[in-house]
């Protein structure tokens, strides 16, 4: 941390923040120019607020040099981590990884059917919602765990990984058969009982960036998860709120190689919920591998015009076979595949 | 509804428009222009998503004209709702209601000193957390069921009202005979399942609106507590994240005549999380009343310096009575008093 | 500047980094820790660009400790500037300062009946457009000239002072003799050529913050003027753009404490401007002057409802009468006065 | 245009608001549901500004459906505007257009020797600042027309066209045989004196997107080019103003797709300024083509680590040469070639 004092600071203020700073546990080392002094602290505390050394009188600024997170961070693991899943499918190795699938699962038929054509098509991954967080109580909330079932089903049938949500702890236990990655939705990007829960499985769990969570708070919260013991931590881009109107969210494309740089943690990409309309998708996925995206979740349905929920973001089948095409051309561009 | 087709949009894009939306349950009326038809759609079912129907060819624009929340709504109750509360105190009266403590409870004698002396100002309720959510898995998070007990000690004995912070709706019963108001932390406010418990209480909820949360979805958050049958809610304006880095967040008091405007539900304002830094929150908690909040929310602390979390935004007693003297004359300026 | 290395950084990177350093011009100091080199460096040239040592090898982060402006900060003139206008005016006094009119001038009628109200009121400074910046190329876009006579006129006949926009270096000296403040609207803050020109006059200028504008912009865009020589600058708050739509901008009433820490100039408030709508103006004028402003400028007509811009946030004369009432309540909260 | 009145608005309300926009030059058309009437408005004047109608008692909300600017919309020409510069270069063609160079022109034998080598590497046009905008005074701002005689010289020897900013209307004139296309800065896109005096040319304008302009702003600014007859614009992505602070700006990729959709008029994309930091720009680059963008300005320079701006977003040559493979390999993903 590094402390600088205002110009003119007397120098029984800066004794004062240095002893407040030494009581606090820091080594200090003081660098005194012309105009102004500067204190460099070494050794912060986990649980250190710089606004505490910020009011104090004379000081002018606090910079905090040190990352909060460590588990999360590039240093803890600087080769990059493969996050593996059963049937030899992995998160962030040579394969960009396709999760594809309905937002909400409505029926067998629906389901399976859907399941079945997105495998064909490449993906590895059925993605559905069983529990659907909606900003109104009044929209359709999801089937539950019957809808847990109904998805299973149809992936053992056609070969693929399921992925769906989880809103609350309490519903963990419950999931834990169905699922092989439990998704936390950007609502509950800083709901600390959840992600603590979350730590203490083995499971994977794909953790969505919260809608204004900067990229060092969506690392904090998987700090959350890991500190717990799991370290299976599949980040994902989704959209963040800016003051743009014309799309529904600004899709962060450029959190994918800035998160590389910051953790060692794979980066995945939901465009579907990135641009909220189906005719930029394709184009934000593309986008989304072109940065470097470790992989892609994406909303497929069978008949988009009549799903229950969020039908306008979903690709027909045909537009996402020709996504998928696309994407093998794009994909070694950046030294990957899609199989 | 209101769906605008395109410049040239041709008549039998129109006609399918029409027979999706009579479909769906609407009643339609046509108006055709020179260039261009719009179709007024009447009966919105409650779970409609606009971009089911922006999606449709020739569709350019599709907008709602309905609000999504109707219990929260000011034409729901337009003579505007007065929460009650034990001791005569009221939230949404002529008064205004000032609540004031310490970011945590730490032990009896910090929380007693606190509320003794807050009491004695004019504070009518003691605030101060027992679980916080904190960024940071490495940071202190409260002291539990424990901290509660010290806090409804020293209310009684200094004759204030209790409202603290609850995380997940596994702590609602343990809770219940501690608080008189739950408060709900902007990062959980679309904690969908921690809204729907509180919904089945009658004690009141203090709702913190999220940090990038827009006013609409504070009242849809609000919604689902009511939906519940508690019509017990009270709204908090405690900042928005915007791109100005000077301030922790943006203190967005316009929020106050905005809400009022639009719900009968009391606001108030809770200054020093909106901006963060102790020498602002007087300032700010001024401007707060000066633009008609129902309430106020402080940080107050004996020894900030010290304190377990958010000691920097903390007032000390002194500061906090001058601004209690300034806001006694700020308040008949908009018809309200305090006591 | 602390120049702050990557855990693991090796021995030769931290030299070139401090090779390159130096050979900028830079004195160095470093700290090296158990895991950690942190470089502190003195002496940042003018036209120095951070991101220089950012792309180093081995550097993890690079923080400025410098502010970039120098004349604009409080730093500069402890004590505060108050800028002093004709007949007595004063900017940043003990008196609350405030501006009113239309926001164009329409008719020698509507701005000599809308002068002579707003003086008898007590505002001091007549504000109008007669050169109007408008998003659309085909809304009105002011009288020019023959808006500044009529102004000037009703002015004198009222014995207010002129407060005007210009857009253009190219308009400056035909304004001069009309115009007691240049205001720059919040499109052109960063019109370098524009401030530039108005560097090199004595007249005041109100310079509002542009609508994505950090507030160290705005300063920085102070400096522009004052580093001609122009010492006499007034800033003005009028919104900031965020994701909200409810308002048409978010006014940061948190900038007024927060300029008035880092500069010793004279901060306004423009809630006309900063809400966008009749309704909330007063609320926010009031808050605004409770956080402690300076002075207000506001919008008032003497028939918003057939004004040629901006009706709809323009004050009915008795809304205008009304809170200037209430401002005279609020003022001495904060040792102020309207006279 | 349609009028949302409130629920339970009186009929003498409706009538006073149906007479109002009758008097505005409005046919109306009206419909009345169980609990709500709607109004439709036809026939919006240029100059109306809904906010007018907002205010009305009885109206909860207005709605503006006609698009504000007309020359600028992809319905005044549905096909798509190709914009012809010398040398056969197109921009909105099938080829993918690159313009590369320094962020400001510096010496003859830095841009002799960076025009060669693009030009080698495919780039069209040379890009290069002679008036920079710097947000500090003290900065350098640019060799003025030294510069655009020194980049004329490099770009005939090596084949290139010119593309260089125009900071202020009395430059154009100077500039005129120096550059082929007229670049307007993030800064200056609602300058209006300067817009309106480019519409008065036949040479091309790249407008760039300003930091917090919405899109609908940006084509608005378009419109005012065009509306002066000039029809050869332009658009340019260079990066949102966000809260995220782990990158200069946001670069919003999805405003690519977004445009094409709503605008007939080319749009090219700058990684450079979007991003902001060397090592993120061939990401951006990519991902701006796999989203579509008919072109890209990219910072290259022959040494960036002295350069004299901007030099820790230029990417070195061989960075340049890579990236310009990657392109060609992406490019067929969306139908696109790069020579």
């Amino acid at each position: 941390m590094v402390v600088v004092m205002q110009e003119g600071a007397k120098e029984e203020q800066i004794q004062h923040v240095i002893d407040r700073l030494v009581s606090m546990g820091f080594d200090i080392h003081r660098s005194t120019g012309a105009s102004q002094t500067v204190l460099g602290a070494v050794g912060v505390p986990a649980d250190f607020d710089p606004r505490d050394v910020e009011v104090l009188d004379g000081v002018r600024e606090v910079v905090r040099i040190t990352q909060p997170y460590k588990l999360a961070s590039r240093a803890f693991r600087p080769q990059g981590t493969v996050v593996q899943l059963p049937r030899g499918v992995q998160i962030g190795g040579k394969e960009v990884a396709i999760a594809a699938g309905p937002c909400s699962v409505e029926t067998p038929e629906q389901i399976n059917l859907i399941a079945d054509r997105v495998a064909g098509a490449g993906a590895k991954i059925l993605r559905g919602g069983a529990f659907k967080p909606r900003s109104s109580p009044y929209s359709f909330q999801g089937h539950g765990e019957k809808g847990l079932v109904m998805m299973r089903e149809a992936a053992e049938k056609s070969g693929l990984l399921v992925c769906s949500e989880v809103m609350d702890a309490s519903q963990i236990q419950m999931m834990l058969p169905y699922v092989d990655i439990f998704q936390v939705g950007a609502r509950n990007m800083q709901n600390y009982f959840l992600l603590r829960s979350l730590g203490t499985l083995s499971k994977p769990v794909l953790l969505k960036r919260g809608l204004s969570a900067t990229i060092e708070e969506l690392l904090l919260s998987a700090e959350y998860i890991m500190a717990g013991g799991n370290h299976n931590v599949i980040l994902c881009e989704r959209g963040i709120r800016t003051f743009e109107t014309a799309t529904r969210n600004t899709f962060d494309i450029s959190a994918i190689p800035v998160i590389q740089k910051l953790s060692h943690l794979p980066i995945v990409a939901d465009p579907s919920h990135g641009i909220g309309i189906r005719d930029k998708v394709a184009p934000m996925a593309r986008a989304a591998v072109a940065a470097g995206a470790d992989g892609l979740l994406l909303e497929v349905h069978n008949d988009p015009d009549h799903a229950y929920s969020d039908g306008a973001q979903s690709l027909y089948f045909e537009q996402f076979d020709k996504l998928m095409g696309e994407l093998r051309i794009i994909a070694p561009a950046v030294g990957r595949t899609i199989s």
